[in-house]
């Protein structure tokens, strides 16, 4: 067999046409699922009533909604509003908005979030870290106290921004570019965005009248200590009781999952006892804060309010970006865990189109920026939800509160909604999860704790931008320096494998065999040159060392190397040089179609000759110890197990 | 063989600690090519010296200095002094800086790297690309006709810190930054550069007073034809000439390269001629604009005249970086390709700080920017030099030029400079390497042709900006979007390879094996999830089409992701779950070290179960074949020439 150099030749694919594989890498680009798959050969009709049901689901699972399901969706609905109130109420405050802009942004978005969302388990409502980005970004414009009207107008204008950005996000099928935000970085950066929100709070719960306009936990900690004369127990106790109620009704709900209404009912219970408690003490003249009046009535219309002149404009459009995809990567991630429980799929761009949408609209109708939080929809997933209905039984319930409640909230204690908001973001920070990363991957946890510091100690965009950049950093630095091994013969097979992962494959006498773990780029290329001599240098020098038969032939397994560049190319012909300036023989093992292609149009492969390219190491083994035995003046006996005895 | 199942297990490594395995890998980042294997097992004694000529590699190849090679590099020093002093000339020209400046900064930087250079065939000057850069970013900051002091400092200090920035990347190891430009991008960038220059000479070929300071195509454009009554077409005639001469001795001396001389006496023949033409006919006084006087006397001090106030620094430190890393970039290919074709080695970390250290030295004696130009190392080479010494022979011809020489300056005529450029500047517009980018890789090819267009109708940094920018995202592209393949048994062998390359290639009945083709990170991990997912639907509909065999298992080849972060598990865990689901069981094949690794802590192994990861395909095949016909009811006959009957 040995004299067959090369049984199977590695196949040069052949030439396709320019805009064929412009097209292909484009598709797998940007439409990675074929969401146009379920369009083929269909009749005109059918694809007009697809392509509705593609933007609008609700005319999907419309006709097929059951009595059933209703009963199910209502009782998650009026579960998810009694949570949706006072915390919309709470957040509004963290984003030094009106109170009740919490409640409008949890009547209209929830029911366009119902037409045009593809998840069932996702409650659409305000966030906290959304929130505070946004009081942070536009608070170094303009003030909230100084010229609220101004402030308010902006918020809109930053809503209308992100939604936009999100639905174009979706239309341009750009959806990856939330991919880029790793699992690793949102955990730190969330747990450093509710540590923070959590240190906001210690204003009201110690009754603090002025208190400082950043974030991070030095000026907090400086502004909080520098008053101790101020702090108010009242406030503090009241504090310090409902945070602890709270908590143990999380914690009990999450011992029996069966009482997550527990759980789900006790920030409307506190707001209630709150009010009563404050009603009768009348412990608003006593330092505890009160929301105040809240006015009655819908959504007032906000299209007229939204700024379109520099600078707020430029603002606003920063704000509206960042805001925006810190709020998809949030929604997407729960409506997808969620679909992966419930074995359904969920398309990210069309979401990225739903939630833009639901913003824009909002930015419309008095709202700020919504999206699908994490704890609003366990709950809905908990109360036993069925379809995206359950957002319109919240709508309808937030929308009767405005009608006819509102007055209630007056005398509710703004501490009872710091308690709220600190037992909601204690959640999410997510330690256990900071151990796992540690534990699996050091530098995932690089990048977490990266995030958390620097949103701790920064601020948010700070921290923001610190995860991505390293993320981004470990994937370039990943191509950048790329592993190379020396493989080895498996004993008994023709498999080779890395010397250092299976400590008994055996080393070839006369070959260097190396294998590259990555696609040869521009980033790499000299780093490889350097690599590849080396391996040599050190191959020769323990063979000088243990008086091994001399280095004949270095053979680069190519399996792992999915594309090069013409870096790449150049580097081969550099190290093809350095090789035969040694008297060796280069020869390479299984390259891919890519990499084929562009070697044959670079001509390296008539340079190197077609027959130093074989399909396996096996083969290439097999051939290189026939030559050797054949060709060399006097061959020593093959002492390997491997290769040519096996072939 | 089929009952047992896995002969040879995938092996786990074993736990390696922590700090050994992060020294490693910062060791094949900042250290890939080993620069202290020559110090192991060393006397002190002999350390020192070692570290001395790492440092002076004068002090290494200085004792076997012999007069031959003295004979070969006076010989080089004069051709390429005989290039120096017009081109110099010409170049601070550009950089809007007083001519005589280009001959100081022939004389002190060449003489540092001589000292401080490892390679031998580079020759030290200044850049057109770089001079021009300086120009248009300092403009911004200061304009050199109404303020030239200023405008002169500040070159000094932004070549400073262009020093600092060389000498401290080379010190930290930081060389591979330099990767980052690719050689595509850097044939755009040098072409748009190129291109823009030339544009330049247009003012002082056709003898115009008045000329727009922006350097883009249509700027310059419209500043040349807006004022056409202005041309002098004595100056146009002249520069013509000189044009067409420097162009043919170049293509004369291309033709034969034995006539290396022709072309690099050509600049020095052609001021001479145009001095004595002006000398003799008084053209000065007819619209052709000379040199004027130059002062006498070698590179006075200019310690004392770097700027470090603010807002003057800030201009200067952005200017230095940028006009660094391009020079950087030409200096370390240049001395790289002459190398290859010597076969000595060059160590890019070392070349930055020789680099570093003679623009540091040069900010401090009145030189700017320099590094190793092609064109002058091109004729170094051609004319035989064989060490570092022809650049301190270079030197002493520049010093005494400066000391001699200057007032015959007096009469040359600003056009023939033009000329010089010109000719010098057409061959760095390398058409040919476009093309060849364009046959072999289309990518490249784009990036390369953004960064001209970039150049030449934006800006020297906008074209920079853009490359970098593409070629960055083509990496994070290849990482977002890797290549999955099907792979198929080739007949007679236990090979399966990419059913798309190798048309024989035979599908198993039963089984969907695929490649993945890239490290599985947080960026590709919900592309992947939804690919795999799509493979999966495609061949159960092929297989429902086709009336074979029900789909049973899943098999994925690893072999070609290098790693994995913990989205990748993440990613693991669901495939599983959207496998089993279906009823089909997952398979894995030949994880590497790294993923083997991180999967065990993840305790996805157990998960699978061990049985279910196999070293080879072959293997894995093998063992599923033998489940299919023990386990189902009614086995088919196994069609297929692949897998099972072979092993």
């Amino acid at each position: 067999m040995g004299n067959k150099e090369c049984p199977n030749g590695v196949a040069i694919p052949p030439p396709q046409p320019f805009m064929k594989s412009l097209k292909y890498s484009l598709k797998e680009t940007f439409f990675p699922d074929d969401p146009l798959r379920q369009f083929k050969n269909q009749a005109a009709s059918r694809k007009v009533v697809l392509t509705l049901q593609y933007f609008l689901p609700i005319c999907e699972w419309g006709p097929r909604y059951t009595l059933r399901f209703l009963k199910s969706d209502v009782i998650a609905g009026i579960t998810i509003a009694s949570l949706a109130i006072p915390q919309g109420i709470s957040y509004a405050k963290l984003a030094n908005l009106p109170p009740i802009l919490g409640l409008y942004s949890s009547f209209i978005p929830p029911l366009i979030y119902a037409m045009m969302g593809s998840s069932r388990d996702l409650a659409v409502g305000t966030v906290a870290v959304g929130s505070l980005l946004m009081a942070s970004m536009l608070g170094k414009e303009v003030n909230y106290i100084h010229n609220p009207q101004l402030y308010l107008h902006l918020a809109f204008t930053a809503t209308f921004f992100a939604g936009v950005f999100q639905a174009s996000l979706g239309l341009f099928r750009l959806g990856f570019i939330v991919d880029f935000l790793s699992h690793a970085s949102i955990v730190g950066f969330m747990g450093g965005a509710a540590t923070v929100v959590c240190l906001q709070q210690l204003k009201s719960i110690l009754g603090l009248e002025r208190f400082t306009h950043h974030a991070d936990l030095v000026s907090v900690m400086r502004s909080v200590f520098s008053q101790t004369h101020h702090w108010r127990w009242e406030s503090a106790v009241l504090g310090c009781c409902f945070i602890f109620f709270l908590l143990i009704t999380r914690y009990f709900s999450k011992q029996k999952p069966k009482l997550f209404w527990v759980s789900a009912m006790a920030p409307l219970t506190s707001v209630i006892l709150g009010s009563l408690l404050v009603y009768f003490t009348h412990a608003e003249k006593h330092g505890v804060q009160v929301i105040g009046e809240l006015k009655k009535g819908l959504n007032p219309a906000s299209v007229t309010d939204l700024v379109f002149v520099s600078p707020y404009m430029n603002t606003a459009i920063k704000t509206g970006i960042i805001i925006g995809i810190i709020a998809l990567a949030e929604g997407i991630a729960v409506g997808r865990s969620f679909a992966m429980f419930k074995n359904y799929h969920i398309d990210g761009n069309k979401e990225m189109i739903a939630i833009g949408t639901m913003n824009i609209v909002g930015s419309f109708t008095s709202c700020y920026l919504a999206t699908g939080p994490f704890s609003r929809s366990a709950v809905n997933y908990n109360a036993g939800c069925k379809t995206a209905a359950s957002n319109i039984v919240m709508a309808i319930a937030v929308m009767l509160t405005l009608l006819f409640l509102t007055p209630l909230f007056h005398y509710t204690p703004l501490v009872v909604l710091s308690a709220i908001i600190v037992s909601a973001m204690l959640g999410l920070i997510d330690y256990e999860a900071a151990i796992h990363l540690w534990k699996i991957d050091k530098f995932d946890f690089l990048v977490c704790i990266s995030a958390y510091i620097g949103v701790v100690f920064g601020s948010v965009e700070i921290g923001l931008v610190i995860a991505v950049a390293i993320s981004v950093l470990r994937v370039l630095l990943f191509v950048a320096r790329p592993r190379t091994f020396v493989l080895g013969n498996i004993p008994n097979t023709g498999a080779y494998r890395n010397v250092e992962q299976y400590p008994n494959a055996k080393h070839i006498p006369g070959m260097l065999i190396l294998e590259i773990d990555a696609p040869i780029y521009f980033t790499n290329a000299s780093y490889l040159r350097e690599r590849i001599t080396r391996w040599i240098d050190e191959e020769e020098d323990r063979i000088k060392a243990s008086g091994l038969n001399s280095l004949q032939y270095v053979i680069l397994d190519m399996t792992a190397v999915a594309n090069i560049d013409t870096s790449g190319i150049s580097m081969f012909e550099e190290v093809k040089k350095i090789v035969e300036r040694r008297g060796l023989q280069l020869v390479l093992v299984n390259p891919g179609s890519e990499v084929m292609k562009k070697l044959h149009k670079a001509k390296f492969l008539d340079e190197i000759g077609q027959r130093w390219v074989y399909l396996t190491v096996e083969e290439a083994v097999a051939a290189c110890n026939f030559m050797l035995h054949t060709y060399q003046p006097n061959p020593k006996k093959d002492e390997s197990g491997g290769g040519w005895n096996n072939v």
